[in-house]
């Protein structure tokens, strides 16, 4: 580092954004949905792009939405590859207002702040807000920074139904964003997002700032028990094919196999009996998994485990079980120099850090397939997101933005 | 037993009436339905009442809708208390033509037959219809034997709303099926109650008959686990409040815990998450425990078991549960004398037989508490009931009535 740390981010402008940009899209119950496509999310991204704007950005809208500002003019190599900061600014119903919004603005602010101090990197430095990180009203989710990094056809992006039967590409043509860019027209020099932890860690370990290495890999299945309905008085226990009991031991075998990894984590969210009657056994149990470690050799060995259990309990107790897959995502393995980086500009600023992995999806994810990548996380109270209680203290979150400041000065500076 | 056993029911005459019953009450897709106090109800009521009539039974319906059916003129001591034979005649949604009609319609039948063969038993004997029996359309079920045994004030019976918010005591009215006798008016000598098994236990001993010698008990619970909700990604394993988690440790303790009893059985038929989502860890489980056993130590055993476990996992996992009785009867012990005589003219019969326990509840658990009572079980094709594949071969339901003919005439003639 260069002393850089001695400049710090105009910390009233950022919390005055954040609050700005968390009023808008509320409904009648002060509820804030900002969902992606929707007339809310247009009054946000208007609000976005006029501050871009303000800060003499170059605006630029792809064709799936994504908004970028590129500061480009003080760049000693203006056509360089720039260095993008970003995250998204659609969120889920009845959401918190730092989720995606705090990186966006983050990294707006970051760019004033090097204007204000006359900083010439050596590239372009850009921000962006994705389309539709959270996937509410449109399936899959991170579908901005997807299509971006061409994992998911444009057209196809477009065509996509949602939850309320509206087209996509209309939705976004109808709130004015659906613009000239071709995705991935902006290819970047390397990708930072700084974001709410969304979990207890940094909180639980008294730290502010999460160096950000991996992002989980995540797998999820639907699991579809088939026994019989019998009288729960006069079927003797071992005549039975009992759904529930099968899918109460598979649940068992899973929390108790995941154990082996302190690094693995094992969610059943979900689950539906039939008939679902106390005094009937049920015929059927439907549950969904979701296994989820940094380690793809941990979580492939995870899923096996889980499989050869199912084959195992099914031949036992009579009954016929079939597996959905719904999800599977490979870990994610952020840039090492980038990590340090953040690691390095923590401990300047002489704040608590560590290295951690990310239990979320992010579209860091997305952009890491293209260019070097790492995120920043700050602490969430109680580890709660995607709900009104989401909360980082303010202290927290300038913090988060100064350490982005430095990370983005000794990026930009660096041939 | 007196060589009874060489006359035989009218087999014909039997099954005619079981299968004229199991048309009556049937819906545009040809379902049988007739729950209590209904017009399905109705009809079935009016025809069982007109066969009664025919054999020039003594009717009395009395207020809580039960139908007897008296045959006094041939009794030896005709004022003394009859010999009393039933069953039900409602039925669930969707239901099976045996469950219930076969007791009342062979209670019949075996009446018919003593008059045939100018039979003159000591006492009079009787059968009787019970009203609601299934308690599908107002609970409890088998209400019309509580209100008969005093267990349930009439008044309040009457007063029960449906699940279709009708009130029972109306709809009786309307269906002219509120009697003018006081529930209880007759006081039987002795109660028999014929019924299909319900449950796979005689077919897959290959028996014809089950001299039923006792009910189990029955324990219902509801037990809600709150823990937190919180991100299925970020949240590490041994920082969750899993609701869902506890959930299925409580049910794998359960089925583990019953092995350690042939006699007692759980089962866990009714389940909810919330919010019952794939990526978030459930914040409430909610599931029910239906637990039997025929030994009311065991019993009340595997409720303290439960509780205990309960309470200790409450503590480790951080989560309150909660629980809330939902139904509660003790064993019921049948009369020892009458199931000697059940299993006496089985063997005389040559049929297949054995002792053994009802899984499930019948009005014959009521009767039991104002006069001795046995139950005779035939078998049931795979268990199924409550189901319009409920089936019972007709040599086992001849069998059945022949058994229920032989037990009636030795008790009608002992002193």
């Amino acid at each position: 580092m260069n002393g850089c740390q001695s400049v710090n981010i105009n910390a009233e402008r950022l919390l005055e954004n954040i609050f700005e940009l968390g009023k808008i899209g509320r409904n009648e119950h002060d509820e804030l949905i900002r969902l992606a496509g929707s007339e809310e999310d247009k009054a946000g991204r208007d609000t976005v792009l006029q501050w871009f704007k303000e800060a003499h950005l170059e605006v630029e809208v792809d064709k799936i939405g994504n908004i970028y500002g590129i500061w480009r003019d003080r760049a000693i190599h203006p056509n360089e590859d720039p260095l993008l900061i970003g995250s998204h600014i659609d969120t889920v119903i009845n959401a918190g207002i730092y989720d995606g919004s705090y990186g966006v603005l983050a990294g707006l602010e970051v760019i004033k702040t090097l204007q204000e101090m006359d900083f010439k990197p050596l590239r372009p430095i850009a921000v962006v807000a994705f389309t539709n990180e959270e996937g509410v009203r449109y399936a899959p989710d991170m579908m901005g920074s997807l299509v971006t990094v061409g994992g998911l056809p444009i057209e196809q992006a477009l065509e996509t139904v949602g939850i309320d039967d509206t087209v996509f590409g209309e939705e976004l043509e109808k709130i004015g964003y659906a613009g000239e860019r071709e995705p991935g027209f902006l290819q970047p020099h390397a990708y930072l997002e700084l974001h709410i932890e969304q979990g207890p860690i940094l909180e639980r370990a008294g730290q502010t700032i999460g160096a950000v290495e991996n992002l989980q890999g995540i797998s999820w299945q639907k699991i579809t028990i088939k026994g019989a309905a019998n009288h729960a008085g006069t079927t003797p226990m071992d005549m039975r094919q009992d759904a529930g009991q099968v899918a109460s031991r598979i649940m068992s075998f899973l929390y108790d196999h995941v154990k082996q990894n302190s690094s693995t984590v094992v969610t059943v969210g979900s689950i539906e009996f039939e008939p679902n009657l106390i005094n009937v056994i049920p015929a059927r149990a439907t549950f969904t998994v979701d296994l989820r470690d940094p380690n793809e050799d941990i979580l492939r060995e995870a899923e096996e485990a889980l499989n050869e259990f199912v084959e195992r309990i099914a031949r036992r107790k009579n009954v016929t079980i079939t597996s959905e897959k719904l999800a599977r995502f490979e870990p994610v393995k952020f840039s090492a120099d980038i990590v340090q980086a953040i690691e390095d500009a923590a401990n300047n600023r002489q704040l608590e850090n560590h290295r951690m992995t990310s239990g979320a999806g992010h579209d860091a994810q997305m952009m890491a397939r293209i260019c070097p990548t790492a995120m920043i996380f700050v602490p969430s109270k109680d580890g709660i997101s995607h709900n009104p209680n989401e909360f980082t203290p303010k202290k927290d979150l300038i913090a988060g933005a100064n350490v982005l400041l430095d990370v983005v000065q000794k990026i930009a500076i660096n041939e």
